[in-house]
């Protein structure tokens, strides 16, 4: 996804009142303000950043009250990091990737093309050194930072031709910004970076080719499927996109044991549960998408997906030429994204290939 | 897994401190006992009961102190759900399988033989209606039920001959007790109940030809490495077991809503965390199983795949026949199976075959 450019356009509009939940009997201790990159309840991430708040309010019986501010509403959707940074808000919803300007390593903390999928990148952080690595980054930010959201494998993106072989991605416009877009560029084609707003007219007038987006669920509401008619998949260049919380680190320090726990449970919570949302909504949407808009499901063939394959693989190996940091955490998501394929292949990838493919 | 004749037989030895953080400050307002299926601090279910156990003490600020029980410390195994049920403990963690004998639908609720994974469990359960059955079954027990922990994919077993054919499973006899070992029977099998600290030795004796256990974090830690040479996978009964925790309902419904909540979402980090910790500690454990003590891995051929795949339906789809509460579980979990089955086919198994399968 990385809408950088659609969100700091979105937003600004309405001050919407937050999700924090006041039980009648209690006093509000710490009253907190939420800055996010999304626009206000979009859905998966807004919606997800809304339910954080409300569970931080539930769980702490309304000492925490969290009031959540959609993309511009306060602050810029890229100005979140320096203003929960400096204080202006206490806490922040966004996504890693965004802050690579901070640090290339950043990038590990949401999704590289090729990596870790969303249950990957929960072990690595949780049990895998990714957490303290992600955790010695913020500080250096005055920030917090916790796992928040997920949303699955995404999908690969809309086209209004067919890709057939390496040769149909050179001259290709497409929306794909990040690594995904060094990646294309690479194999031939033209990544563009445009507002999320000017996306369906661009691709229906004909002044991109593709665009990739998130998945089922976000593109079906953002009506993609009326500008392009393949939509394909797999997702290579976010395949488990970690989305994130963050808070002040003086005002996190200054809380009590139990409301500090409180804080950051409530992240864990919202980041399992948003990828439970996204694994149960993007099913029924793609069936609506194939079903009523005629959309036409289409796979990368095999040669296109290793071609952009090798290309990721030396576009993410060179964020560890960065500086020491992004060396560290590079070596830390490669150790582990090489014994989680190795695991995958007896688990998840053995099982879902007899589950689903098998035939005879 | 399913390990009831094994944890029946366990514990009973010490009675351990339970994990429960209480703040010098704060008096607990609720002493709880959280009687569990697990021998104490068994890697995974026993570790991952006393962490929930922790978490409902760190974020109450130790208004609820929760004291763990292993396995016949305080009941046996197999009594906990009624020991709660009759409010003799607060709270139970063990596996929903395990009550069958109250409702056969119970069994969705941990994983059926070609069920969902743990990231659709979760997305079932969350927001496909799952959570509202397991409700609906438990609250005619006295209990409020909750995921609490996720094995992932298990393994299929370690087996003393070679699988190459369907042929090959007449006449085996191996340990896997449940649902998976209905279906060895149907294909000529002779499934066995063998409590867990008999395994070892039936399964050197010759006694047995194979067992069934969970996974390689928890297979090395019991040494079935030293009584079996090939290790199979996947594990086709147990594709992402959840485990569960429990609260005597009228305990869970004189709490106020704060506290309520926070039970609840600790079951929920539980249930993200153990899932975390196995896909981190399986690869590792593996690698030392495949390098250090020369275990040979081994995929079960596809014929056979089938053949378990085409006998799990029938012996799942029997379920449904039970009673109407089993038929309305069944109908919700296999439709969410079936349109699980076309996104993972564009997600997440489209994705891991283009990141681990393809060459070229």
């Amino acid at each position: 996804m990385q809408r950088r450019a659609f969100l700091t356009s979105a937003g600004a509009a309405t001050v919407a009142l937050g999700a924090g939940v006041r039980p009648a009997a209690a006093k509000a201790e710490h009253r907190w303000k939420m800055v996010t990159t999304w626009p206000k309840n979009f859905p998966g991430m807004g919606t997800g950043a809304n339910k954080l708040a409300e569970l931080i309010g539930q769980m702490s019986g309304g000492r925490i009250e969290v009031k959540v501010y959609g993309a511009g509403e306060l602050v810029p959707a890229f100005e979140i990091f320096d203003a929960v940074s400096r204080g202006t808000a206490e806490m922040g919803h966004g996504a890693a990737y965004y802050w690579k300007g901070k640090s290339e390593a950043a990038q590990f903390f949401a999704s590289v093309p090729f990596g870790l999928t969303a249950q990957e990148m929960n072990s690595w952080l949780y049990y895998g050194g990714g957490m303290a690595l992600w955790e010695e980054l913020y500080a250096g930010f005055n920030l917090v930072p916790a796992a928040a959201a997920n949303t699955g494998v995404q999908m690969g993106g809309w086209f209004n031709k067919e890709i057939n072989s390496v040769e149909d991605l050179k001259g290709l416009k497409m929306r794909i910004p990040g690594l995904g877009g060094e990646v294309l560029r690479r194999a031939g084609g033209t990544p563009v970076s445009l507002p999320g707003g000017e996306i369906f007219t661009s691709l229906q007038s004909g002044n991109i080719d593709a665009t990739e987006w998130v998945g089922p669920y976000n593109d079906l509401a953002f009506g993609l499927y009326k500008a392009a008619k393949y939509y394909y998949y797999p997702g290579w260049h976010e395949p488990g996109t970690t989305l994130e919380a963050f808070i002040n680190k003086e005002v996190f320090d200054d809380l009590p044991g139990d409301l500090q726990a409180i804080v950051l449970n409530a992240c864990k919570v919202a980041n399992q549960d948003v990828l439970a949302e996204y694994t149960a909504r993007n099913p029924t949407a793609l069936q609506t998408l194939l079903s009523e808009y005629g959309v036409e499901l289409r796979k990368f063939p095999d040669d296109v997906l290793l071609a952009l394959r090798k290309l990721s693989n030396e576009v993410v190996a060179e964020i560890a030429e960065k500086d020491a940091f992004s060396r560290k955490t590079y070596a830390s998501y490669q150790k582990f994204l090489s014994s989680s394929k190795e695991w995958s292949a007896v688990s998840e990838l053995a099982y879902l290939q007899a589950r689903d493919q098998l035939t005879g």
